[in-house]
C-alpha cells in the first residue's frame, strides 16, 4: 500500500463538497475537536436566535409569546424538523425531556401494549444510561419483568429474540466501538416473534441516512446534543411509529401531553396524537437552539454525510495502521465500513493517560472505562486533515512518552 | 372607610422597600405584568449570563466546560441555591427535570417506602398536571391504588388522612384561588398517621417564606419560571428531607443519577445524596437563566416581600370593592391576608372576554376555566399605583361594555 502523505488529506479536503459547512460553527483554532459525539460545536447562528428569543419573545412578548412565537408547539414541531433526519413520518416525532426519560416514557408504553409478555432484551454493552431506564422501569412494572442483556460477542441478537420478548432495546451505534446494529433486520426479526423495538439512535443521528419508517421501527429516542449540535444537555427526541400513536400510553402524563391543555380539567385525557408524549412545561430556551442548529442539516444531504463520514474514519484507521502499529493500539471499532458509525475507537493500556496528553495538546477526543480512547468524526466540521495532524501528534507523544511523566485527576474528567 | 384615591398607592410606593428591584428587570413600560405567576419576566442580567455562557462556555469551552465551569454540579448547586428561599437544608434541593417529571419521581418513592398503604391524598381542585401524575403512577404501580380527592369545601383536609393513607399530595398555594394550605399543619397530621406528604411550592415560592426543613416535609417540588423569573420553561426544583435521602428510591434512574457517571457501569448504582433525583443530561442553557434569575433573590428578605404581597393583594380587594361593586365580581381568593397567597382572583360570567379586553390595553392578567379572572402579584417589580390603574381600566371596560363587542379565540389563549 501506497504510503499516506500530508498531501492526500489535503486533496480530500479540497474535494470534500461538505468543505464550507464548518463555517457555520464556531471552533477555536487551536483546537481539532473530536468529541462531536459527546456535545457538538455552537452553530454561528444560535447566538443571534437566543439572543433574539431572550430579549424579543421572553422580555418584550412575556407571556403571550406561548401562542404569539408559537412556543406552544415548539415539541411538535422541531419534532417534525427532526423527522426527515430519521426516516420518520410528520406527526411522529416530539422533542422533549432527555433522552433517559423518553426511553421511560417508550418502554413503559410498549411494555402497556405487551402485557402478556415479560422479558426486555438488551445488550450489555448498551450505553449504560438505557440499562439503567431499564431496572427503573422493572423497579415499579414489577418482579415479574426479566432483563436479559446479551454479551458482547454473544451475537447475532437475533438468537435471543422469542416469543416470550416484550421488547428489544437496542442503541443503533454502540457509543464505545462506533459498531452499528442493523435496524432493519433486527427489528423485522423482532417483529417475526410478535416483540416490539426500540431504538437509541443518540450516537447516529446526523451522521449516516436513518429509515425508521421504512424498517417499521416502532419506538425511537435519541439525543440532540451531540451530532446535531443542539447545546449541552439540550432536550431529546421521541419517535412512535403512526400506526401505534393511536394505541399507546405512557405515564408520565403531565398537562402539556393533555388534548386541552388550556381546560384544565382535572381528569388526564391524552392528545390523540405525538403530543401525548409531553408531560412538563419543556424550557424554550433550550428549545431555540435547537430549532436554530436543526437548520444547518437544511443545506446538507445525509447521504453525502455518511460518505465523508465512511471517508473520514477510514483514513483514520489506515493512518494509525502507518504511523502508530508499534505502540500497542487496539482497534475496536469494527473494520468494515458499512459497520462502523461515525467514530473509531482503540484500546490501550495507558489509555486515559494517553487520551489527557492529547487533549492538553489541543486534540480533544475522549476516554471511556476502562481503556478506550474515543475519537468521534463529525463530517459537518471534521478536516481530514485534522486526522493527519491528530495521528502525527498521537505518534510523538508515544515516542517521548510524554504521557508518562503526567498526573491527571481522572474524577474530574467527562 | 376612606375613599381610596390614586395618592394613597403612591404613597405605598414611595414607601416600598422593594420599589428599586424592579429595575432589575425587562418590562414593557406600556404594560402592567399581572401574569408572574405563570411567566416570570426576564431579569436584566440574565442577558448577558446567558451570552457569556453560550459563546464562553459553550462555544470555546466545549465539552471541557462540563468541569471546567463546573456544568457537572449544576443540579446541585442551583438547589443549593434555591434551599434558603424554601427553608431546606443544603444537600436537600436539586434543580432538573419539570415539576411534573420531579412529582413522579417522589410520588413513586413515597410509594415504595410505604408499601402497604394504597391510597393516594389529594385535593380535587389541585394543579390539573398534579391530578394527572398521579393518574400517570397509579396506571403503572396498579390497581390495588385508589386516589382520594378532596372537593373544594369538603375541608378539613386533615380529616381525610387516616391509617391507611400512603401520601398526601398538596399544592401549597391553589393555582385558581390562591388559597394557602398550612403545610405545617397537614404535614404534622399526615405523620400522626403515618403517611408522608408531598407539597407542590410552585405558585409560593419567592413571594413568601417556606420553611420545609422545620415543618418536617418529606418531599415538595416547584416550578421556577413562575415568581422565580428562570425563564419559560426552566427546570423545576425537587425537595427530600435530608433524614429520608438514604433510605429512599426512584424509577427515572438515569446516568447522571449515579453514584459514578463516568465509571459507565452497566449496573445502576444511585448516588448517595439527593442527586440520585437526577436522570439524564439536563441543559445547560436553561441552568444558567436560572443561575442568573436567583441572584435578584440574594437582594431581598422574603419577610418583607411577603409584607408587600399582602399590601398589594389588600389594595387590590379594597380598590376592587370600591370601584367595582356593581359589576357582579366574585372574590374568589380568602379575604382573611393569611390564607391568601400572592394573587387576586375573581369569577365573572363573562370573565373570559373581560379578561381578553384588559390584555388588549396593556394589563396582562389571566383567565382560567371555566369563569375565572386571575391577577399575579408579584412583589419584586409590582407597583401599587399598576393596581390603581388596572382596576380603574377596568371600571371603565365594565362601564362601556367594551367586552360585549369583541370577539376572541379562547383555542389561542395561553
Amino acid at each position: 500500500m501506497k504510503k499516506l502523505k500530508l498531501k492526500d488529506f489535503k486533496i480530500l479536503d479540497e474535494q470534500d463538497p461538505l468543505f464550507k459547512i464548518r463555517d457555520e460553527f464556531i471552533l477555536p483554532s487551536k483546537l481539532i475537536y473530536f468529541d462531536g459525539n459527546s456535545l457538538g460545536p455552537l452553530p454561528k447562528q444560535t447566538i443571534n436566535m437566543l439572543d433574539s428569543m431572550i430579549q424579543k419573545e421572553w422580555g418584550n412578548g412575556l407571556i403571550s409569546s406561548w401562542n404569539k412565537e408559537n412556543w406552544i408547539n415548539m415539541p411538535r414541531d422541531l419534532g417534525n424538523k427532526i423527522a426527515p433526519l430519521i426516516g420518520a413520518k410528520k406527526g411522529e416525532v416530539v422533542v422533549v425531556d432527555s433522552t433517559s426519560i423518553n426511553l421511560f416514557k417508550v418502554l413503559s408504553s410498549a411494555l402497556l401494549l405487551k402485557k402478556n409478555r415479560k422479558i426486555i432484551v438488551s445488550e450489555a454493552e448498551n450505553f449504560p444510561s438505557d440499562l439503567y431506564i431499564l431496572e427503573g422501569v422493572k423497579k415499579i412494572f414489577g418482579k415479574s419483568y426479566k432483563i436479559q442483556l446479551i454479551k458482547e460477542g454473544d451475537y447475532k441478537i437475533e438468537n435471543h429474540i422469542n416469543f416470550s420478548t416484550a421488547v428489544v432495546v437496542l442503541s443503533h451505534i454502540n457509543y464505545k466501538t462506533g459498531r452499528i446494529n442493523d435496524i432493519k433486520k433486527i427489528t423485522r426479526v423482532a417483529h417475526e416473534k410478535g416483540a416490539l423495538v426500540i431504538w437509541d439512535l443518540s450516537h447516529s443521528v446526523g451522521v449516516m441516512p436513518i429509515h425508521l419508517h421504512n424498517c417499521c421501527v416502532d419506538f425511537a429516542v435519541g439525543s440532540t446534543y451531540k451530532h446535531l449540535n443542539c447545546g449541552p444537555g439540550s432536550p431529546s427526541f421521541l419517535f412512535v411509529n403512526e400506526s401505534l400513536i393511536e394505541k399507546v400510553s405512557q405515564p408520565l402524563t403531565g398537562w402539556m401531553g393533555h388534548i386541552q391543555p388550556f381546560e384544565f380539567s382535572s381528569k388526564y385525557q391524552s392528545a390523540n396524537d405525538i403530543g401525548k408524549y409531553i408531560c412538563g412545561t419543556p424550557s424554550i430556551i433550550a428549545y431555540k437552539a435547537i430549532q436554530s442548529a436543526l437548520k444547518v442539516f437544511d443545506k446538507v444531504s445525509l447521504k453525502i454525510v455518511r460518505e465523508k463520514s465512511i471517508k473520514l474514519s477510514e483514513m483514520f484507521i489506515k493512518l494509525m495502521d502507518q504511523e502508530c502499529i508499534e505502540f500497542d493500539f487496539t482497534l475496536i471499532s469494527p473494520l468494515k465500513n458499512q459497520d462502523r458509525g461515525s467514530q473509531v475507537s482503540f484500546t490501550h493500556s495507558k489509555g486515559f493517560s494517553i487520551m489527557q496528553t492529547l487533549i492538553s495538546r489541543g486534540i480533544i477526543g475522549d476516554f471511556r472505562e476502562p481503556n478506550i480512547l474515543r475519537f468521534g468524526l463529525s463530517p459537518l466540521y471534521m478536516r481530514f486533515e485534522n486526522i493527519w495532524k491528530a495521528v502525527l501528534c498521537l505518534r510523538k507523544i508515544m515516542q517521548t512518552k510524554e504521557w508518562e511523566s503526567k498526573k491527571f485527576n481522572k474524577k474530574k474528567v467527562l
